[in-house]
Parts: C-alpha cells; structure tokens; sequence
C-alpha cells in the first residue's frame, strides 16, 4: 500500500466490553494501539481470559513498529503477557503504565526481553512513517494519555479511554487547549472512547467521590472499610487526605492492592506526607474510629480481600459490629449479584454498608454525552471511528457526531476485523482480516475452542453419564452387564432403581448372541440414543451420555 | 398457641428477589399468604427453577386453612404446581389471578382437584380464626391486591407488591381511604414490599410510559415491536389505545403473550373496542408504518420470539431496516448482558431500538422510598415487618420506618424460616423452622441437592476425565493399558500426546505385577491423585477424575 493512505484495523475493543487493541498501517509500517484483555462472559465456563486474535499481525510481524498502550487497565494491558512474546516489538507509555506492564510482564514470566519504553505525557516519538504524541486525559487511573498521530495522509487524535474533569485529583486536567489548537489546524480522524455513549450529561468530577467519602469518614462510630479498584490510585489518595485530616490511619489489604499502592508511591503518582500509610499490625491496638482499611472485593470476587472478610474466612480482618464499609465503585455488568451479595452478607453482620445507589461514593471513568460532543466540537475532524463499547454505544456515538453536524458518510461505525482505508477525502471498509477471541484457560492459550466450551456448557446443565461396556473381543458377547457411574444428573442413591433399570435396558438392547466387531462402532450410537430416550422420559434430563467399549 | 398470639413464619421472599411465601399462626388456624418461585442463579446449573421448603407446612397440614394469592406473578403463584397437591387447601385471589393461576397449574397438569376460589377487591372471607379483606394495589399486572388480615391480636395489613399510581392504565388506584381509616382505627402490624427501598423519590406513574410509546409509534417509519413482560396487560393496553390513535393494527407474537391476553380479553381486563387486534397473517400486505407486533423476549431469553426474530430464527417475522423497536422493560438483575445482546443484534440488523437507557419506556412496579414512607404514614402499624427484597432492601426499609419514627424494637428484620411471636404489645423471634430452596431440575422436585450442583459446577470449568482399567478378577494385573476418554477439558487431538503421557503414568504405577483385589479400592485414589498433579501441572486446569475399574 501507499503512504497516501491509511488502513485501520480494530482488533479488540468494538462490539464487545474490553480487549482493546487496534492496528494502524502506512505503506509498510503498522503500529498497534493498546493490547487489552476481557473477562470471560457466563457462556465461557472455565475460561480465564479472553484476548485478541493476532493472526493478522503475525503475519505481518516485520512491518510492526511498536505497541502503543494508552493507560496501564487490564482491558488495555492485559494481553501484553500473551502478545509481546509473539510479535517481539517495543512497547511505548508513560511511567505509571509502564510500571504497571512490568508488573503484569514479570507475573506471568514475560518480562526478559521486552522492550519497554517511557513517554512523558506532552513528548512524542517516531515509529516509521508514523510520528505518535501523547497528551495528558483524566481516566480512573493516573498517568492516562490519549494519542496525536501524525501521518502522511493527516493526524489522527485518539482518545484513549477519557473523561473531562475539571478537578482531578492528580491535578491534570484532559488537554482541552492542545486539542482545540489540532482543530484549528485540521484534523483527519478522530477516534473516540463509547463507552458511557448512552449517558446524558457530564460525568461528575472525582471531586465529588472525595467529599462524599470524607463525610462518611468523618461521621464513621468505628472503623471504616472502603474498597475500590486496585488500580484506582485516586481513590486511595482521597482516603489518604481525608484519613490526614480525620486523624485516622490507613492499612491497604489484598496484594495486588498493595503492590499497585507501593509502585504508585514509589513513582510519586500517590502521596502520604504525614505518614498515615501503617501496617495492618500496627494498627491492632488503636481505638476503631482511628482506623482505615482499603481493600480490593469491590466486584464481589469470590477470592479478594472484601469478600473473604464479609465470609469470615480473612486471616487477619473481621467484621465488627460498628464497622462502616463503603463499596467504592459500580459493578461492572455481570458482577451485580456477587456484589449484592457481599453486601448482605457484611449487613447481616452489624456493618453499614454505603454502596453506590445510597451515596455518590465513585464516579465512573469514562466520558457522558456532553463530553463526547464537547472532544468532538474541539478536534473537528473530517472522519470519526466511534471505539470502545458494545455495539449500541458505537451506534449511539455515532449519532451523537451526527447531531453535532458531521455527515454521516465521514462516520464508521466498524466491527472487529473490519479494515477500513482512508485517504484525504474517503473512507471506506475494503475487507476483513482474522479477528475474534482467542481463550486463555489455564497455560494453554487458544487450544479451548467451541467444541470444548459446548461441552463444557452441556456437562454444566444435566451432568454425564458413562456407560462400560465389556465385550469378548472375539465372540463380541458381553461379558459382565454394563457399567454406568454418573456424576452431575441424579441422586445416585434415590435414583438407584432408575440407572439399574437403565442398565438392563443397555444390556438387553445388546445382548443379542454377539455382535459382529465391525458393529462395535455401531453400538455407541445404539446406547446413547437408548439412554437419552429412557432418561429424557424419566426425567426430563438430557446428561452428556458417553459410552466407552472395553474389548477383552 | 393460644389465639392471644400469632406466629408470622416467613418461608420465601425474604434475603433472596422471588420465592414470596409466609405462614401466619393463630391457634390451630394456619394461612398461607403467596406461593412463588424463583428462577436459578449462576449457581445453579440446570435447575429449572426453585421452589420454597414447606417441611413446616406440610407437618402441621390439617391446620391449614387456605392460600392466599396477592396477584398473579410468577414469584407470588409459581409455586403453587408444585405445592398445591401436597397441601390440597383451597387457594384464594382476584380473578385474573385466578385466570392465571388455573392457565398454570393447567400447564403442569395440577389443575384437577384444585380448590379456586375468586375473591373481589373490596370483599373479605374468612379462613379459621382469620378474617381477610382484599384492598386494591396498583402493580404491573391488573387485579393485585393487599390483604387486610382481621385477627383476634389485632389487625395485620400486607401490602402484597405495590406502587403508589395516582393515574394507573386501568383507573384502579391503591385504596389509600381504606387504609388511612385502618390507620386511624389500629393497625397492629404492616408488612410491606421492600424491593425498590433503595430508590429516591416516588415511582412514575403508568401514564409516563403510555405518552413516551405512543411518541415512538406516532414517529416510526415503519414497523414498531414492542417486547415487554406477558404479563405486563396494562402496557398491552397503551399499545392498543396508541395503535387505535395512530391508525395502526397490532399483532401478539410469542404463545405465552398470545395466552395471557385472551385470557385478559376475555375476563375484561384487556379492552380492543376498535377491534386493532390482528393475526399475524392479515398484517402481511400492510404497509409497514400501519403495523405493530408485541413480544415476548424483553428480558433477552434465548428461546423468546424477539431473540428468535433478532437471530433470523423466527419463522414469521424478520428485522427490516426501518423497524422500530421498543424494549419496554428493564432487565431483570442478571439478564442485563442477554438483552444488551438483543439491542446489539438487532441495531446491527438497521433496526432502531429504543430502551430504557434512552427513553422512558417502562417504569416498574414497586414503591420507591417516598411511597415506603407514605404507606407507614396512613397505616401507622405498631408493628412492622419489611417484607420482599433481599437483606440490603429489607435493613433499608426498616431504617425508613425509623425516620418516619417508628421505634426500632417494633421493627422485625426477618429470615427465611425465622418465627416471629407477636404479641399485642410486643413481639420476638422465637425460633427457627426449615426453610431454604427447593430445586425443580425436569420431573423432579428436591432430588437434585448440594453434591449434583457442586458436580456440575466442577463439570463447567474444566470437563470431566474418564480413566478406564481393566484387570484381571483373579491375579489384579493390568489387562490392555488404561484407556482415557475426556470431554470438556483439552482439545483431544491436540493434547493426544499429554493425554498418551497420562495413560502411560497410570499403566506404570499399576503395572507392578498385580494388586490384591482388598487394595482395588485404594487404586481410584491413586490414580486420581496421579492424574490431578500431571494435568494441573501440563494445564493448569483441574478436570473432574473418575477412574473405573473393569474386573473380568
């Protein structure tokens, strides 16, 4: 292809929640935006995450100039581990991000060899043809940045995943003026985060969360938990400013808490002057109304910090009747019933429970439509590629470009997969690369496929049943009557008389004089369609029936 | 128990959403008000649905005096199929209630035998010791009702489930004259739904909705599918009132919706006086801006007629671009991502979809915190027990009941199974009976327990591995190598090599010159011990093991 054009590939990120990664190509360099994870969705039994689909990079491995990661969230970091190892290129982000790579790099033991790079959020830096400048947004994490890409066809303003907050508690608003001076200028393509599309209004400032939070600190009887995301640095420092002012001390639970807390200190994106940052220990013996505890659960995980407490199966942390807890954040979707859960169960211990429907203790990290319209009427720009959010916030931020005037043929709402070509004056969607989820379950990455998951899904409803069959391999009579263990169907024991009468039915069906070997192959068909027939009728179930021919 | 005391005995609806039951004692008499069900939880794989335990009931069954149905929703008489033939009492309700509950226990084939009786707003009967007076509620189906309980300890009111609607569809208000003179006279105990406590302010009104479909149906282009809940008449009825405005016919789609609205047409409950109700048939030649369908499919379920039409799996109707449609309800906590899935598919299909997020197109059912306060206000119990919801909603109603100065020892936060003694002048928890969930799974009731869901759950994340050995009856030693079969775990041809390793492990540590037949029993232990260490070490996964020894 020529420099006089672009193609934009998204990979990850369009259609469903998380996994963002996109692929940007001029002649022969391409550069990759972010390399997100997802968690696996209720259809995915046993899953433990969900990545993109790089075949299409593979391919082109040697024309890959770097991967650019705008922010360090998982759904943006997460599949480095899996990727990089593969595609061998430099990695571009600011310190806290590239803090929080290395992390995630060094857990899963891809840290040697790669290359990581630190931009300073105002610099830029060259990747072949491409020329990439970071500016400064407000997300739910500190040292977020949203990308200025220079090109030959014209620049491209990416927005990362953004708000606009006036306040923020790190102090750095989202670059409005250095966006506004793009505009003037002209700017070719704008892509722009979704997510919170179907949101009217501005998003509220962090501000807001701060005071809340102080208030329920300030009037707390006795200890207050508060939990949040782990990489919700702002959060913490707002507990750790209101804990100064309050006199109280503050201990963090859960690791990955404290490690995503210590790196942030060391860095400087969290700040404790007066030393109100203690040990769990040290704070044994004061007085409950003295004491802080942030912990990681705020999505009801059966294994964090929060949840073990609420269960009373925490080592060193248990519910007090006084205790205040405060769930610092929204669930994401999926995890509504965990967190209700959590919540109830800390209740019914004598805990008051301030959760987001009873007070405004977290505000989300992601643009209303106000904003949306507001980045668009400052970047003005001749195309728009709405990303980030399922396939109705796409539609939605669509229409909102739209309604500020853009025509819709210069909109393009694209679907993983999609490449989409774009010269000066045109744009339009010229093919369709290999995309989709590859499932990483345990070490293996991408070995489950759908077969696996049916089955899983299958064995998850109505349990197996095994069926041992045991034939003279010359005669091909039975010997012995048919095995059946079942696990997940019935109550062995009360349903005893059922799977014995099942037996017989089996044994019956082949015990005809011996049946010839080339009829064996026959035989599974024979039992399974027996078995299903008599279990469906006596019950209503259908379990997995696997017969297994022992020839002897 | 004297008749100077009364024994409330919540059995369902209490910490969980669905599964509304509770047993009043006075005496010998005992009345059952509500018998619902709940459907499962993540959980609860394969479980059809859950019923409550009535161990209790079923103990004390001659005192029974009768069900009492407060309207005709799943979780206040889906139980009652399963229920009724054990108790075999008369069941008591309005009409339409009735209709639905006869529709069924039809469906179920528990309808012959079945006392119904039909009970009108306003009436009252008497059942043992108690006299019970039906008061009119609004709610999202037509004909509910609250209960004024006439006991000799005092008068009990239970609020059935409610919302305040000054201007409901079918021009039924809550009777709050009737309730406000209880107030004045002494009531000794509210029981009150709870399950929108969280809410601020006071739910909209019916006539909200009403006005916002008939914007949309005056405005489509073309068609207009409305999904909403079947039960749901009242919305039902607006669609046909805006339909007969805007010079438009209406086809029901889905045999569940078909069912319940000509049972609601006609008991009278559903009104067509121009006669805009079609069959699907006679709309084929209209134009398609004088055609709207309503369906059933507004919580995303996979075998409803909207998910089947968004799928292209319907065999009458099919998205065109230009349709309009109106998803009129919210989701159900936990179907959020079936119906977000609903919305994506048909948008991508050039449909216009229009939900809550966007428009105001349902409101729902239940009181919000000012109605609470209302109610408490008119009926100025002594006593006071919250009542449907889960714990947070019940602790948030009672904190309500506080602030409208209600002293917390008269307020009761009960659980399922808890006894609450009353007194007239004071009441306590005196004890515990069985409770919990009962789970329906095809034909049975309650066989399927703890083990076979634990099974499944294990089943779901990483399959099963069957391991089959055979050996000889009389020496022990092995005949032919250990044979594997697995499902739900590795890609078998993939994996063959690890799985081929894995057979050869279990071959070794047997194959040492035959067993003893007493040490048979310890072979499935080592085997499966052997095999759990390879796998998780080869996979990092924990597929279910089950070793089976042939003897021949």
């Amino acid at each position: 292809m020529t420099k006089s054009k672009l193609h934009l590939i998204p990979l990850g990120g369009l259609g469903e929640i998380g996994k963002n990664m996109m692929a940007i190509e001029c002649g022969d360099d391409i550069i990759i935006i972010d390399a997100g994870l997802m968690f696996p969705e209720e259809e995915m039994p046993g899953i433990d995450l969900v990545i993109p689909d790089i075949s299409y990079l593979l391919e082109r491995k040697d024309n890959i100039r770097g991967i650019i990661i705008t922010h360090g969230h998982e759904d943006h970091i997460g599949a480095l581990p899996y990727v990089l190892p593969q595609l061998e290129v430099p990695v571009y982000s600011t310190r806290l991000t590239n803090g929080l790579i290395s992390v995630k790099l060094k857990e899963r033991k891809a840290l040697a060899g790669a290359k990581l790079k630190v931009i300073p959020p105002g610099e830029s830096f060259t990747l072949g043809k491409f020329r990439i400048e970071f500016y400064p947004v407000c997300h739910s994490i500190p040292d977020a940045v949203g990308l200025i890409i220079h090109t030959s066809v014209g620049i491209i303003v990416h927005s990362g995943d953004f708000k606009i907050d006036y306040t923020p508690v790190d102090s750095k608003p989202t670059d409005l003026a250095r966006l506004a001076q793009l505009g003037e200028s002209g700017v070719l393509l704008l892509l722009a985060d979704s997510t919170y599309a179907e949101l009217p209004g501005y998003t509220p400032s962090e501000r807001v969360v701060g005071e809340t939070l102080d208030q329920v600190i300030a009037t707390a009887p006795g200890r207050v938990i508060i939990t949040t995301f782990s990489s919700l640095i702002s959060r913490i420092q707002q507990v750790i400013n209101s804990a100064t002012k309050r006199q109280r001390r503050v201990a963090i639970v859960g690791r990955s808490m404290i490690n995503t807390s210590r790196m942030a200190l060391e860095l400087g994106y969290l700040k404790d002057p007066e030393g109100v940052l203690a040990q769990p220990d040290e704070l044994k013996n004061m007085p409950h109304n003295r004491i802080i505890l942030i912990t990681t659960g705020s999505q009801g995980e059966p294994t964090s910090a929060l949840v073990r407490i609420a269960n009373r199966a925490h080592r060193q942390v248990h519910i007090l009747r006084g205790d205040t807890v405060v769930i610092s954040a929204t669930p994401i979707p999926g995890n509504e019933a965990l967190v209700n859960r959590t919540i109830d169960t800390l209740l019914k211990q004598g805990a008051n429970v301030v959760y987001d429907k009873l007070a405004q203790v977290h505000v989300h990290g992601h643009a209303s439509q106000e904003e949306l319209k507001l980045l668009l009427n400052l970047v003005k720009p001749r195309f728009f590629i709405p990303i980030h959010g399922e396939y109705r916030h796409l539609n939605l931020h669509a229409k909102l470009a739209q309604s500020v005037g853009m025509p819709q043929e210069n909109i393009f709402v694209l679907e993983d997969g999609d490449i989409l070509e774009l010269n000066p004056h045109s744009g339009k969607k010229i093919g369709k690369v290999t995309s989709g989820n590859v499932y990483v379950d345990g070490l293996s990455v991408g070995d489950v496929g759908g077969i696996i998951l049916r089955n899983r899904r299958m064995l998850s409803r109505d349990g197996i049943v095994v069926v041992i069959i045991t034939v003279n391999k010359q005669t091909g009579k039975l010997i012995n009557s048919p095995d059946i263990i079942s696990r997940g169907f019935v109550d062995t024991r009360e349903s005893k008389d059922m799977l014995d009468e099942s037996c017989r039915l089996v044994a019956r069906s082949l015990d005809h004089g011996g049946s010839h070997p080339a009829e064996w192959s026959l035989i599974n068909d024979k039992v399974r369609d027996i078995l299903n027939k008599f279990y469906y009728q006596q019950t209503k179930r259908r379990p997995m029936i696997l017969p297994f021919i022992v020839k002897v």
